[in-house]
C-alpha cells in the first residue's frame, strides 16, 4: 500500500464512474447514494428479488448491508451476492448489528459463506460474524478495533477476502497483510449512515482496483480525510454531514496520497 | 414540572446515551436517527417481525410510528409494543395520519390498547385516536392543539399514559396535569420528519426520567428551543433542518431549564 | 406557455397548498417531501395497497415512481393510478431505470396504459417506455434529451398526456406542442433524488393548473431556476442539495416568469 496506488485508485474512480448496486438499509440510502455521487461513482438501489441478480451481474460492484433486512430483502441480497460471485463482480458485506439479533445474524452468516470480497463492520460486528463475540449494542460497537484483529484475520482467511474493522483507527486485513488507517473524526459516529456509506465507497473502489486490500484502504482513507476536513468547518453534527459530502467530492488524488495509512504486518 | 427536573433530564440523556428502538416510517428514518444522535441517544431501526420483540426487550425505549405502516411492519410494531409492555420499557406511539385512512387507524387503535407510555401527535391525530374527530388532511392537522385538549385527556386516562399534542403551543397531559410548551418555529412544520423525530426524542427522554410527563415535556422543550435557535440562523427550510440538528446537539441542561413550560392544570 | 401562466401557477401553488400523494422510492422520500414542502405543497407518502386507492381519491395529485418498486408497492401503485384516473386526479409516472430491468419495466408499462397525466424521466427511460430504446445504465441516461424527442411525442399521443424528458435542456411535449426549459445546473445530477423530486413538483403544479403542459413546464422551470441559484452559493454537492431546498422555497412568481422557456413546435 503506497501513495502511488492510492493516487491511482482515486483517479480511476473519478474517470470510470463505476455503477455500484446497493442493497442497503432504508435509514441510510440517501447518504449512501449522495456519498457515491460525491466521490464520482453511480449508485443504484435495487433490492427486489426479481431484479437483484439481474442487476448485480451488470453492476461494477455490489454492496450488501443488512441494517434493516427482512424476508424479501434477504432473498434479494442472497441472489445478488451469488450473482456477483458468478460474474466475478466484487461485493461488500456490511453485517450491521449482527450478533445481537438472530434473524440477521443467520442471513449474514449465509452471505459470508458466499465469499464477500470485503467484509466491513465495527469490532463487535466483525467479532460476532467470526464467531468470536456476542455482538454490540444495536449498531454501536462495544469493542475497539484492535480487539477484533484476530477475529478479522480468521474471518478473512475463511471468506478468502478482506476484512475491514472501523474504529478510531481502522484495521484492514486480508489475513496476511494488515493496514491501519488513521485520521477521521468522532463526528462520523454521530452521523447516521456514515459507516454504511463507507461500505458503499469500499465497493466503488473495489471496482477500480485490482487488489481488494488497496481498494478497501483507499475507501477508508478517503472517508477519514473528508471527515477531518469537514470537522474543521462544521459547528455541529448536522452541518458536518453536509460538509462531509462536499469534502468527499473535493478530495483529489494528491490528497488521498497523503492519507495516514500504515502497513503493520 | 420545574427547571431542576428539566436540567436533570438533559444531563441524564447525555450521560446515559439510551438505546432507542425505532419502528418508524421510511420518509423520516434519517432525520430521526440524526436527531437522536444529536441529543446524545443511540438510535436503532429494527422493524422485521422476527427481530422486533427481541430488540424491544433490550432497548432503553421504543418508538412506534405508523406513517408508512404496512402488513409486515404492523406485525413488528405490535410485537415490539407488547414486548416493551412486558419488559416495562417505556414506548411512544405516533399515530401519523390516523383517522383518514382505515388500515392505519385500525393498527393505531390496536397499539393504543396495549398502553403506550406516551402518545404524540397533532390535534387531528389525537382527536381521531380518541374517537373525537375524523382526522386531518394527510399528515397535516386541521385543528389547533387546544381543540384536542379534552380528547387528549380522555385518551390519557384510557391508555394510562401521557398524551402530547403538537402545535404552535404544545399541550401535554396525563389526564390530570396539563403542561404547555411554547417556543419553536413554524419552519418545523416545513421540515419533513421534525414531528416524527420529536416522537423519538420523547422516547429517549422517557428512558432517563421516572415521570413520563416530565420526559415528554423535556423532549418538546428541547425541540422547541433548538428550532428557535435554528430559525435565527437559517435562510430557508433546507438550511433550517441542518441548523436544527446542530442546535439539538448544542442545547445544554441550562438552556433546557429556560424553556417556555407552563403547568396549566 | 407564457410568463403570465407561469406566474399564475406559482401563485396558485403557494395559495392552495395541494396535497400530493407520493408512491415513490425509499432513497428519495425525504428530499421529495422537503421539496414539496419548500414550494408550498403538502406531501404524504402512502404506499400500502390497503390505503393507496383511498388516499389517491382525496389527494390533489399523485406521484408514482418505480425506483425501488417491489410486489407490494407495485400493487399499491396500480391501485393509486386507477383511483386517480377514476377521480379525475392528475398523476405523474416516473419510470426510473425502466428498460434495463424486466420487473419494473412491466410494472411501468402497465401504469402507462392507465394514462398518466405526465410521464417524467430521462431520455433513456422515456425511450424505453415508448419502446424505442433499451434503457440506460441504472438510473443514468445514456442518451441526450433531444434523442428522445420522437419517442416522447409517440408516448404522449399513446397515453393522451404530456411527456417530459429531463436533460441539460428539458423537453416537454403533449405530442403536438413542444417546450424546452433551459437553466438548471449539473449539480442536480449529483444530488440523489433531485429528478425524483422534480416528478413530485410536476404533480404539485398539475393540481393548480388546468393545462398539464403548463403545469409540467412550471415545475421544470422552478427546479432549474432554484438549481442555478443554489449552485451560485454552494461549494459542493452536499451544500448544493440544502441550498436547492432553500431556493425552491424562495422562488417567487416573478422569478418563475423569467424562466428560460421556449416553445419550439
Amino acid at each position: 500500500m503506497n501513495a502511488t496506488s492510492l493516487r491511482a485508485a482515486r483517479t480511476a474512480l473519478r474517470d470510470t464512474a463505476p455503477l455500484v448496486h446497493c442493497l442497503t438499509n432504508t435509514v441510510v440510502q440517501t447518504i449512501t447514494a449522495n456519498a457515491l455521487l460525491a466521490v464520482g461513482a453511480a449508485p443504484a438501489m435495487v433490492d427486489e428479488p426479481k431484479e437483484a441478480a439481474e442487476f448485480a451481474a451488470i453492476a461494477s460492484a455490489v454492496l450488501v448491508n443488512v441494517g434493516t433486512v427482512h424476508e424479501r430483502t434477504a432473498e434479494a441480497m442472497l441472489l445478488a451476492a451469488r450473482s456477483a460471485g458468478t460474474a466475478g463482480t466484487p461485493w461488500v458485506l456490511d453485517p450491521v448489528a449482527v450478533g445481537g439479533l438472530g434473524f440477521r445474524t443467520g442471513v449474514a452468516a449465509e452471505l459470508a459463506d458466499i465469499g464477500p470480497t470485503v467484509v466491513r463492520g465495527n469490532a463487535s460486528e466483525v467479532m460476532a460474524l467470526a464467531g468470536a463475540g456476542a455482538g454490540g449494542r444495536g449498531v454501536d460497537s462495544t469493542a475497539a478495533a484492535d480487539d477484533a484483529l484476530e477475529a478479522a484475520a480468521v474471518l478473512a482467511r475463511r471468506t478468502g477476502g478482506v476484512v475491514a474493522v472501523s474504529g478510531a483507527v481502522d484495521l484492514i486485513t486480508d489475513g496476511v497483510r494488515t493496514v491501519r488507517v488513521g485520521g477521521g473524526d468522532q463526528l462520523l459516529t454521530r452521523t447516521t449512515g456514515a459507516g454504511c456509506a463507507l461500505g458503499a465507497l469500499v465497493a466503488a473502489y473495489l471496482a477500480v482496483t485490482d487488489d481488494p486490500l488497496t481498494g478497501a484502504v483507499a475507501a477508508h482513507a478517503h472517508v477519514a480525510l473528508a471527515a477531518s476536513a469537514a470537522a474543521r468547518r462544521a459547528p455541529g453534527p448536522g452541518s458536518f454531514a453536509i460538509a462531509w459530502i462536499d469534502a468527499l467530492d473535493a478530495l483529489t488524488a494528491d490528497d488521498l496520497a497523503e492519507a495516514d495509512v500504515r502497513t503493520v504486518a
